[in-house]
């Protein structure tokens, strides 16, 4: 039984046995993504935003296709050395992901997580391997602003107009490989992860995403720190997936309440990759932000690793932001539960 | 680096390194399901299949937090005993479970693998306590009839027609709590997952989920044979999710191409739901029988933990199936592919 030491720590969080290899990455982005700041570091830009398909969540799950396919690529990694492909996105069961790397014959776990995805998929991906139960494994999540709009608010054909604290889906997939060794293509290493709970507030605006996620970011960061005994200090930036420019301020706020300030170090994925992490520059491009699956997951790889590849930063806690929003519990009246599922990423030595 | 001695084994199965004990389960039902052979053993009916609320996605999430707080009763288990709760549901965005049991607070891991979702829950589940990640968590699913053919069919109320192969989306939800000791509680253990991967034969027949289903469960259930070097005959039964009587047949044809006769051991839950495993009677009650991730869970609750509990079957293959199937891919004429997650459930000593 001594394999089985329990390795969790605090409520919610594990620290890995030994770290998890972040192995290779790719990020597949739409044409608004290439306008972006980010834009030249993305593996492919689709020439427009159907890549190639018939219909938008066709194009979603291209993009997925392409992503996977270009981080197995970089990785050096065979569809046969992938023991588990973990994926989603936001559309109604998972459509893009059914329909995009599910299509690769490797065992597959599909995730719902909203815009969170990527953080779950990281995570159980990081304790899959950690158990021994996988040698590599592949995390996959996207999203798609045409489909998004058409599965959560009106038809792009309304031309509806959209408020200041509505996000603008971002059009894009990435894929990450995870392995238990560390290899020449080694980019960055995972050493815990905190799982979070969901938070609901009690929001029913579906074009505020921001304020329903901030609290669930404000639990995960409160409870990672709290699990590893760690202050905001040991970390380099502490980033989040897509609370967008509402979101951020609704964050840094509700964790003064506790006394905890993480201005200095904070960074959100929705507000990078459309502006220049220029206030003004987001609010053209994009109202509050960028979101989706495919905004923590594409920042991850056009940014985030780059930074720690290059030592930049030494250590980075990220943690998606997910809206459980569905376009049925809108209509009916609902709140919008939020969750956020946090990783340490750590430099190579 | 020895505790994490891989122990996956063949291409998509992990035997666990020790046993991981099912400590409680707790299954909820409609009114039709309480008319089933089985109706006597749920743990609570609803009075009606509203159960309280006000829409049919609130009323599946009232089966599951129902369904969760009997389990939790049931294993003398706290909130914060649980250290991940696993849950999915059919519904677009896991509405039910985001209303529904993710209003408890414990850390939450969303799931989808439409039918098969109790399959991958109880599968990663194992793998958290095997790898040392949590001591106790609890799986959760649902489905519901009125909310199913809302979301993938058509209203209750134009009272459409149902073809033959039609199946039934069962109305219950289904909660298990699973523990990495044995207890007073315990009902019977786990000791082997293998993951599927999804099967595409090109079935665009939304009417006929079983004839989807069956590849992938031809697939799981070869794959793990081949893994774990065993034959049918090291199973008392092999008991699929919801393949229904057209998807049965389908199954036991696929088999015998390879060699593999599998018709004396098989059980379908969709088809033990409503008749009693007597093809007139389930085809009066449910044109194929029953389906979703609430059929599934329902007769692991009812059924087939009783029976390993009295030892009247000391090994079983339980493998939910699930078809990924959206109302969008389908009015978009895709195919549904199909998914089934395998668990090794045995008695107790």
């Amino acid at each position: 039984m001594d394999d089985r030491k329990l390795v969790q720590i605090g409520e919610q969080s594990v620290s890995l046995r030994s770290p998890v290899y972040l192995q290779a990455s790719a990020a597949v982005g739409g044409t608004k993504e290439k306008k972006g700041l980010l834009g030249s570091f993305f593996d492919c830009i689709a020439s427009d935003d159907m890549m190639g398909a018939k219909s938008w969540e066709e194009a979603e799950s291209n993009f997925q296709k392409k992503a996977l396919s270009l981080a197995m690529e970089k990785g050096g990694v065979r569809t046969e050395d992938l023991r588990y492909l973990l994926a989603g996105d936001l559309l109604g069961q998972s459509m893009a992901s059914s329909f995009g790397c599910a299509s690769f014959p490797i065992p597959f776990l599909g995730l719902y997580g909203a815009c969170s995805t990527c953080g779950e998929a990281l995570s159980i991906g990081s304790l899959l391997i950690d158990g021994g139960y996988a040698n590599q494994v592949a995390c996959v999540t996207s999203s798609h602003f045409a489909s998004a709009e058409k599965e959560f608010r009106y038809p792009l054909d309304y031309g509806s107009q959209r408020p200041l604290s509505a996000s603008w889906t971002v059009s894009a997939s990435a894929a990450f490989i995870l392995g238990a060794q560390k290899n020449a293509h080694s980019i960055c290493k995972i050493s815990a992860v905190t799982t979070g709970k969901t938070a609901d507030y009690g929001i029913k605006d579906a074009q505020n995403m921001g304020a329903i996620m901030a609290p669930a970011a404000a639990d995960t960061i409160k409870a990672h720190l709290k699990d590893l005994g760690r202050s905001v200090q040991d970390y380099d930036r502490i980033i989040t997936g897509d609370l967008g420019l509402v979101g951020k301020e609704a964050l840094l706020q509700l964790l003064r309440r506790d006394g905890i300030e993480i201005k200095d170090r904070h960074m959100d994925c929705g507000i990078e990759i459309y502006g220049q992490a220029n206030e003004t520059e987001c609010r053209e491009n994009s109202n509050a932000g960028g979101s989706g699956c495919g905004c923590g997951a594409a920042v991850l790889s056009t940014l985030i690793l780059r930074r720690l590849q290059k030592r930049e930063w030494s250590r980075v806690l990220f943690l998606p932001t997910g809206a459980m929003l569905s376009k049925t519990s809108f209509n009916e009246g609902n709140s919008v539960p939020g969750i956020a599922h946090a990783l340490v990423l750590e430099s190579m030595e």
